[in-house]
């Protein structure tokens, strides 16, 4: 492991930044030029969000594995392939880094630095989108063949922006960072514990599909 | 053969499931959404539809085959690859998925869980296009490179949204699940029939032409 | 090389038959759905194009190379790739596979069998595109990866429908072929013969940029 | 090392005129075809740049590097992985490709050859966005996997069109030719200095961040 654990938790700082600026930026881009028609600002929010995953995933995975999400760094915890010591650093820079990211998308785009959305994503609908959502992600990783595994992270984002009510946050993280912009990936604070708590339970629905489809001697955690 | 037949089975369960959760969701969000251009609306559907095929393969078909489809199962079977026995329990989950599937998206969605299709998709031309459709995903499934069978696939069908008249349902299960969903991606239930007598049509096709292009020694049946 | 030269006319037959069905029918599919956007009905063309090309070379390039072009033929032809003596039945199956594709869509959208397009295609600026278009098509296929070329020349095609002023043709049986459909990817019959004059143009110019910049030892044909 | 360096230097000029002419060109055409809705002209612009770079670093990087971009050939000579000697010649082909990709999509759409932008392109939110584009993209292209590199640059442009405020040109010779073009992709000549400026400020950055991620011992420059 040639990495140091500072660089770790740097690759997870920028990665995770660097992936709320693309979901935040590209949704303030796509709002700004798609007159209104927000079939075409989700068609090109989701294929930034595609785009910027899989170049993240594959810059930083050899480094940090990158997570860019404190559910995956839970479940890699509780299927001990991570240190337990290690889970409250990687979350700590995750959510700086989607803070950061939000605001870097403020200065981009002449915006208030400091802001807080006022998009409501609440209601039983949304919540079971966002556990779909979040199972989906998780079992998406845990059975991805490893050389694939940054395609596959991005097309099942890019699936789940539109499959699910909640266009998929599938991030506690991400629904840290995207609090702080009152713009089209935007989220009302008052709403974020809602999809987290949904967002951990699918990741938990995830690691019990996993167990069962996982054969007897070869992959049992 | 690490996995075992019920593991098999719940992986032809969930993939069904998730793929027309993912056809019919992506279909409700995309229609929501496009201000009434359905040409921004099918290519939101074709891309969550693109993306959705291309994890589901990589994921479920070192356990089941991922086939989320009786035709493709039908064809497995006359081919040899698949044991006949293994046919009817195959094609009942698929279904099942099928039906799930849309259930899920309504949950998500906040609409009426049962519910049934009205939209019309008949007649020769629309039949044609079914046959087309479905030979062609069963052409490409059988020359496909193994490596690549999860892309082509996902392609493949890309494709023949647009292509297709009948914007490529390929699959009698797909068209079992759809109508139940009255929505973008729904079709009567008096037009299934239809549907499945030419998608079963089409997947015989492909299989005359496969032997005819088949190296006499390799490739034969 | 175990098939048979019937096989390779019959996939050289089935694979341009296929692609001019793909190009036409998401063509008609896109124009009927688009409200009048060509930029949103264009978007639509090329993704199904750029997934349809991708398959067809995967499918038919061990069989037969996957030209469905008779400027690549030629070119094969020319670098001694390619027996002379199968550059006629080669061009004549194309050509005939293309005029077959037209007709496979009109059948599925119940239009008209046979028609011929009113589009008028001609003038410097668009020959300038289509020369432009079918050397960088030739020159992609020739300095291309062997494992990458269908993904190379499905990407190609996708920004040469938008970057030259010709929609990037780049194929006398796409020229004639699309001359049968008087619908968004047709040309008129009397400005087909300046297409296919230019797109051998390019594929000359193709060769030659191609000889000086190969290694004097390795590429030189 | 099979290649001269005159076959180097024809490399970077045909790749950049390339790369320049999809990039203006997409522009012009998504433009004149999407009835005012810019965000579905920057789909397009977006989709063909994507495809565009994939092909020309594929086919050119062989030859030459595929650099295509001053910034990238500094970032090169720094880490000594170029020799400083190059980098004149490397920079000037570049810059007469990019003026001649300019022309070459004014031939084909009949517009005037030489002209001039009037699109005014500055400002602290723009310059930040340009100097994030180009950090980015360096830092991609060093932390990539050789076998991906083209998919991976495709793929951040892809982001980068849409989650900085610049639209990421990120390349001294594009700001330089698009500046020739008064249209979609163009750039006032008076704004191009600011994003030179800013786009080398961009390269730096992406350097120290590599050396600070880098392993001690194996990848330090």
């Amino acid at each position: 492991m040639p990495y140091t654990f500072a660089q770790k938790l740097a690759a997870e700082f920028l990665g995770t930044m660097l992936l709320i600026a693309v979901v935040i930026g590209s949704g303030v881009m796509a709002e700004n030029l798609s007159e209104g028609n927000n079939g075409v600002a989700l068609t090109a929010n989701t294929l930034a969000t595609v785009f910027g995953l899989y170049i993240l995933i594959e810059m930083f995975g050899p480094i940090s594995g990158a997570h860019f999400n404190p559910a995956v760094t839970m479940a890699m915890v509780l299927l001990k392939r991570q240190k337990s010591a290690e889970m409250l650093p990687y979350v700590l820079v995750q959510l700086a880094g989607a803070f950061v990211g939000a605001l870097l998308v403020h200065q981009m785009f002449d915006m208030q630095l400091l802001q807080f959305s006022e998009k409501p994503r609440t209601g039983w609908g949304i919540w079971t989108g966002e556990l779909v959502a979040t199972a989906g992600l998780l079992l998406v990783i845990l059975l991805a063949n490893a050389q694939r595994v940054s395609a596959m992270v991005a097309c099942y984002i890019g699936a789940a922006y539109w499959f699910t009510s909640s266009t998929s946050f599938a991030n506690p993280a991400a629904a840290f960072g995207r609090m702080f912009s009152n713009s089209f990936a935007g989220i009302s604070p008052a709403d974020v514990p809602g999809y987290v708590a949904f967002e951990l339970l699918g990741a938990l629905v995830a690691l019990a599909l996993y167990k069962r489809l996982s054969p007897a001697t070869s992959r049992a955690a």
